[in-house]
């Protein structure tokens, strides 16, 4: 039961990067002025007996687009407000001048304001039925048809679907299902592999290992020690109220099972650090410094100490994670877990189609060893929705790594991404490109230049230019 | 109202080729034997509410196959028995010791013994709403997986796809969105672009003219004579007394809309010769002989006979054609209308995703005017199944014309068949590649060989092989 816990939270973090409200409010936006617009949608594409539409929301900016078929980037949303991710798209931003572009961010069904039954959406298996990503597929063609056909000028324009982690795969998928759509699709940190026996389960946590492990002598065995300490701890009331003060927990933690919650929070915290340690100051899922897990492994120097001494280290470090700003009065472990739409509808998916097996050792990572047990997943699926996953489905649907009969997708990963784990990290052809960038952390080539950024990702960012242009020179020419 | 009852009977008509229960037992069979299996297939492969499962048949004939990995020819099921199209899909069986191949023929869901509700499968439209060319799709992709896994050998087995009429368009699907599973597909027939404006809505309609027009002198000529004849005489209680009488029929014509029920069965009638226009003795739709239309057509010399010479002269027509054996008592005009489940299941993905605008003039076809009427189209659909057609939606899915960045399919046709009209007639790429068939009726090149075949169709069956062959070479290099 407790192991349970564990997992969904870590499925949950998977391609999880909801945006919490608060960030929303604090995120300065890379982007500039859009309109936003809505479309009526069928509740379901692949069936006649339910139909009703909802409004589906897409953000349009054509203040650089060329009129005469200029190209179209489209954003395939993923899991969280669109306006979020139009927000920290930078990229697209960037670049729409120097592709004549304009700019199309679609918001996925079940996300953001695109619910299709307003606040019954969660509210069973009967109303979550709508959620899948064929069907948020079928909506981005739809809307690409949509916008080709009323839009002045863009009957013959080249959509282009670029996207980041879940979003990422959409982009992938649009052009492997619709190539009709889309002349091509740059797919940032997108795990495709994270599926079946694709990968080892256990690489996405030592990609995680290896980022705190390289940022600071003795960081990753204080995490990996923390662990006992916690344990110790929480196995006497008294250690349990120290812990729940030391951590300046909101809720103070009862017993084991809050001790767990406890755990899982913290390791969600060095998989979110492992996602978003960019080489400069910015607020993605939080406010953070320049390469965070340098700066939280500052406090993790030894791994020998005692447990309150160890601990007391840990809690600084994540307490930069939660804190930078210094506004937090208190912790809260349940804060990442079901608060916000974006992460319900992300377990949901997470307990249909997107079955992404993770596993921990404890040796080739820091965390505590935990085996991936379907079995046991598929009940805590059944109890949360009702409903039970298919975990090889993925595979029959998108073709597991026998992709190579596709065209024209770049999959850019970073080495410091965990998500990496699951990506197309290698060519597959000669159109099928695998961009690779050492220095990266979660898409961070499709984030706005900065200054600081490394040559790597600036590289990918002129590979994946380069490519653009060139579908888009294609399209012309087959016209 | 009457206009309507045209309609539908035309779409069934449409890729319909479903399986009178009669014609299976007289059927000789081109098929050797075979085993008959099952595979349980989630119900609904798009949501996780529904999560029973249903008997999907298939069956298999592996005695030419190598078992070391040796091709796996596929055939995608259309809206019949799966054994009535194995033994009517020679093609399969001719090739299956050149090729080393397993033979397999996949049912499609809610037809033959593939009910996902048993006898309730079409009761409404909530138990209809599993039947779409998605869904069907999706059941080959879940098969093809099952047997790489299970059958012994298999596992790198290239698969290709092979399918006829709808099942071509489906042959064309599978490897468009699967391209993982099957390695390509010969779509025989099949009218992928019988779809919105993609191709004039009238063409059908004047290929079947054609086929009656250059069969002989006076023929089409007499067939669109032959609709004011039968307009004047079931203006009188008389006449319609006669018409029932000349024609043989088992219910007597009562009023004008029975009269419009005769009529679109001849026009049916007539559509039916012209997809089996063969040149030679077979039992297809019906036990026909040689060039049935030139039979027919014999009985048709004079156009300008009065009225009742001239219908008794159609009468012999329709008569050589759903009597060739002599054992019919009588005709009966509701026959091939909706009695059996082929048909019910046809009209109804015809009222929803198969949505085929047909209609004719008078001038360049035999046939009586009928405009396209898409909203009366709908309501009828409605009226049938409280469902609404959605006429755009199969574009955005299969791409409509902008195909070209698929590979590895074979659209073959016969310049006879009037599904032609919709079909790929013109290379799009290397490996999009158009056969044409001057002298073939609707999928002449998937029958068994014959002593009478022309020329045409074994240049087509030919090159169709060595397509074959070096898709079949190409998968075991990739390996």
């Amino acid at each position: 039961m407790l192991r349970l816990l564990l997992v969904l939270p870590l499925l949950g973090a998977a391609g999880a990067l909801p945006a919490p409200p608060r960030l929303r409010r604090g995120a300065a936006p890379a982007a500039g002025p859009y309109l936003t617009r809505y479309l009526s949608q069928p509740i379901d594409h692949f069936g006649f007996d339910e139909n009703r539409t909802f409004r589906q929301r897409y953000l349009v900016a054509d203040q650089h687009w060329k009129k005469d078929n200029g190209p179209i980037l489209f954003y395939t949303g993923n899991e969280g407000d669109i306006t979020w991710f139009c927000n920290n798209t930078g990229f697209m931003w960037d670049v729409a001048e120097e592709l004549n572009a304009m700019l199309v961010f679609a918001e996925h069904r079940y996300y953001g304001e695109s619910l299709p039954f307003g606040n019954e959406s969660f509210s069973d298996s009967k109303h979550l039925n709508y959620l899948t990503s064929e069907q948020a597929l079928a909506d981005f063609a739809v809307l690409v048809d949509y916008l080709k056909m009323t839009i002045a000028g863009a009957r013959h324009s080249p959509v282009i679907a670029i996207g980041g982690s879940y979003g990422g795969m959409l982009a992938a998928w649009f052009r492997m299902k619709y190539p009709h759509m889309v002349v091509g699709a740059v797919a940032a940190s997108a795990p495709v592999w994270q599926f079946g026996d694709l990968v080892p389960c256990g690489a996405f946590f030592s990609i995680v290992t290896n980022d705190f492990k390289k940022s600071g002598t003795g960081c990753s065995e204080s995490i990996r020690n923390s662990w006992n300490a916690i344990n110790h701890l929480s196995s006497t009331d008294a250690g349990l109220q120290w812990l729940s003060s030391t951590f300046h927990l909101c809720s103070p933690l009862k017993n084991l099972q809050d001790a767990a919650v406890l755990k899982n929070w913290l390791s969600e915290t060095w998989v979110n650090l492992a996602m978003v340690n960019y080489p400069y100051k910015a607020d993605f899922l939080q406010p953070l410094p320049a390469w965070p897990i340098q700066e939280v492994c500052k406090f993790l120097k030894d791994p020998r100490l005692s447990d309150k001494l160890l601990l007391q280290n840990i809690f600084q470090a994540v307490n930069l994670y939660y804190n930078y700003t210094g506004e937090a009065l208190c912790l809260d472990v349940s804060e990442t877990a079901t608060k916000n739409l974006g992460q319900t509808g992300w377990y949901y998916q997470a307990c249909t189609e997107m079955v992404m097996p993770f596993c921990t050792d404890g040796v080739h990572d820091m965390f505590e060893p935990e085996k991936w047990d379907f079995d046991a997943f598929s009940e805590e699926c059944y109890r949360l929705w009702g409903v039970r996953p298919r975990p090889s489905w993925i595979l029959s649907m998108y073709g597991g790594k026998n992709i190579s009969s596709h065209s024209n997708i770049i999959f850019s990963n970073g080495d410091l991404d965990p998500w990496s784990a699951g990506g197309v990290t290698q060519n597959i052809t000669n159109s099928l490109v695998a961009v690779v960038i050492p220095d990266g952390a979660h898409h961070l080539d499709l984030r706005s230049r900065n200054p600081l950024d490394p040559k790597s990702v600036q590289q990918a960012r002129a590979l994946e230019i380069y490519h653009m242009k060139q579908w888009i020179e294609e399209a012309r020419h087959s016209h």
